[in-house]
């Protein structure tokens, strides 16, 4: 439970809006053996399917689920039917002016994510939204100057790395200095298109922003975390439509190298990931050091295990396979933490945006590549 | 053994110089189990010990080994006891000069294999060289004159294609169609630096032409092999020294994206192969297809296998591992073939050459990262 210590020495102080939600009354008697819930969240647009990773990840740091609203009955009705707990509200007012929440998950149609956030932070609250987060450079700059302005949490769920236990076990290895020095990483998102499970604005640029700013995002974040990062650059960019012939602005294909101050990148995405695959894709990261050299196989290793949280260290003294299945993935916790303390341990504000913008200036340059 | 008929038909009337040497007398008692040879060869400078991975090639495509030159005596003694079918003459002009000689190989000092293709050739010879084959746009130009001039062929043995099995058995999967068409490849060409083994030549950027000439070039004739590319250009290049400061010159990091008429493709390279692998390098192919991909671990299986020739295929039916042990690697043959019958079955000339174009204007135009 919150202490008020707590909340007026690292919380209130912080904020140039107070969190007055904090001070409201969270459930008072959790199920057995969960403990207390810390914050209360709501959720406000459901139309990718990463919102239940979200829900999982702010519940499993101590956040309470209390209600959601959607535009869409047909996605509605199932979500909720998946979370009991939360109250459907017909009017996303009811959420933002709620003050016993703190906190708004969102996976609205990728455009609108930003406009969302703008009013989430303007109601007083932290935002956490699906990737992409943010998709043009106008809507960047308005969210960075909202989120200076009223100093809430504008947070992107990068969930690559974020949600994948193999991919944290890395980020702890390279961090604890396990290769050396960063040189470069290589990262590859593969995705599967399933065309009859897909919405009309997964086609359609405008809405998705692209593919290197939409499932680009994840890899321009792995870049600049493992490099450390904090000033990057696009060197180069493409993006091409291989086989969507009928979906004339749709991209399969994209890929960038980047260059930071921390070292280098490269990333590829494509919409390829053939039927025979077990899984949706055979995401790798390969983060290269002076010493040694990590491959994370997240979804996949293949031949060899149709599950994923896989990571190959290669050091000075050997090989070594390490299945990080159960390795924490803190960032709900975290990210709980930072609501409570106006903290930044989830994630900084400034790696956040920089990924984003990284992702949107890859994009904004990439040649098209002639289908 | 030649047949007349079969030499003046397709071999002497294609080449502007007769191949005179073809009708010279070979061996006429092959040792027993082994089929008579069908060229003589000789090799010039073996400052490289890939020499020893040329000359087997092209003695089991059916050339016989009759002489070798090298200026130092420390490389030639045990580089003889190695060889002693062949032997040593003292000046190279007793294998240019010799009439039985049809071809010529080299991995003298790489700046050097140019000038000395351009004196086999201008001698009526075939010539194989090491990669990288060449080490400078100017170089290349002479070459392509007197190539085109003398019509005798300038073939560089890019190793990592040509002489792994994996990679071999992928280029045919690739050629059937086993993954669509092809978009995209990576090459990664990690390899390990032995200070103490290393000759001068090694460290100094004007001998060795950069890391994208040199250790690069493997992965430009790699991808325009396997994206069919008879077009390409240098979308972004950089190269980099992190850990040899005590080599200014040297460039322990390179990566580029290139863009060919038949598809794009990423290729780096590192000298950072830590002591913990069983091998010199973790060398990895990756093409990318509309309806496929395959992954070629090219000398060990991480945690699985310290050997090499391991290739895994993904396509719409499923995930398929093929150990490629055993699997034909046709370069020697064909290029036997291609002595004798004047045909480009082992390689066209003109990819040789593009491979090549492309690597030093990979290097030519890289930006230099700081270290």
């Amino acid at each position: 439970m919150l202490g008020r210590s707590a909340l007026s020495a690292a919380g209130l102080a912080a904020g140039s809006i107070a969190p007055t939600s904090l001070l409201a009354t969270l459930s008072p008697n959790p199920a057995p053996g969960r403990t207390a819930p810390r914050i209360r969240f709501g959720v406000i647009g459901i139309n990718h399917g990463h919102i239940d990773a979200q829900v999982a990840a702010v519940v499993g740091g101590g956040g309470e689920f209390v209600a959601y609203h959607a535009r869409e009955p047909e996605l509605a009705r199932p979500f909720g039917a998946r979370h009991p707990e939360a109250r459907f509200v017909d009017d996303e007012r009811r959420i933002l002016e709620d003050p016993s929440i703190h906190l708004v998950l969102s996976s609205i149609v990728p455009s609108e994510r930003a406009p969302l956030g703008l009013r989430v932070m303007q109601h007083g609250k932290d935002y956490m939204a699906d990737k992409p987060g943010i998709t043009t450079l106008e809507q960047l700059a308005e969210v960075r100057r909202v989120q200076q302005e009223t100093r809430r949490i504008y947070s992107i769920m990068y969930s690559e790395r974020l949600d994948n236990a193999a991919t944290v076990r890395a980020a702890e290895l390279a961090r604890s200095g396990a290769i050396g020095k960063v040189v470069q990483t290589i990262g590859l998102g593969p995705h599967r298109v399933h065309p009859p499970q897909r919405p009309a604005w997964f086609w359609d640029p405008a809405k998705f922003g692209g593919i290197l700013c939409d499932i680009g995002s994840h890899q321009f974040d792995q870049f600049l975390y493992f490099t450390q990062s904090t000033t990057a650059e696009v060197v180069a960019a493409q993006v091409r439509n291989v086989r969507h012939p009928e979906h004339p602005g749709f991209q399969d294909f994209g890929d960038a190298m980047v260059r930071g101050n921390g070292g280098t990148g490269y990333v590829r995405l494509d919409w390829f990931t053939p039927a025979g695959l077990p899984t949706w894709g055979d995401g790798r990261l390969t983060v290269l050091g002076t010493d040694g050299y990590i491959e994370v196989r997240k979804y996949v290793d293949l031949a060899r295990k149709d599950s994923g949280d896989h990571l190959y260290l290669v050091d000075g003294k050997g090989v070594q396979y390490l299945d990080c299945r159960g390795v924490e993935r803190p960032y709900g916790r975290l990210l709980v933490d930072d609501v409570l303390h106006r903290t930044e341990t989830a994630m900084t504000q400034a790696h956040c945006f920089l990924a984003t913008e990284l992702s949107l200036r890859a994009q904004g340059t990439a040649h098209v590549v002639s289908g």
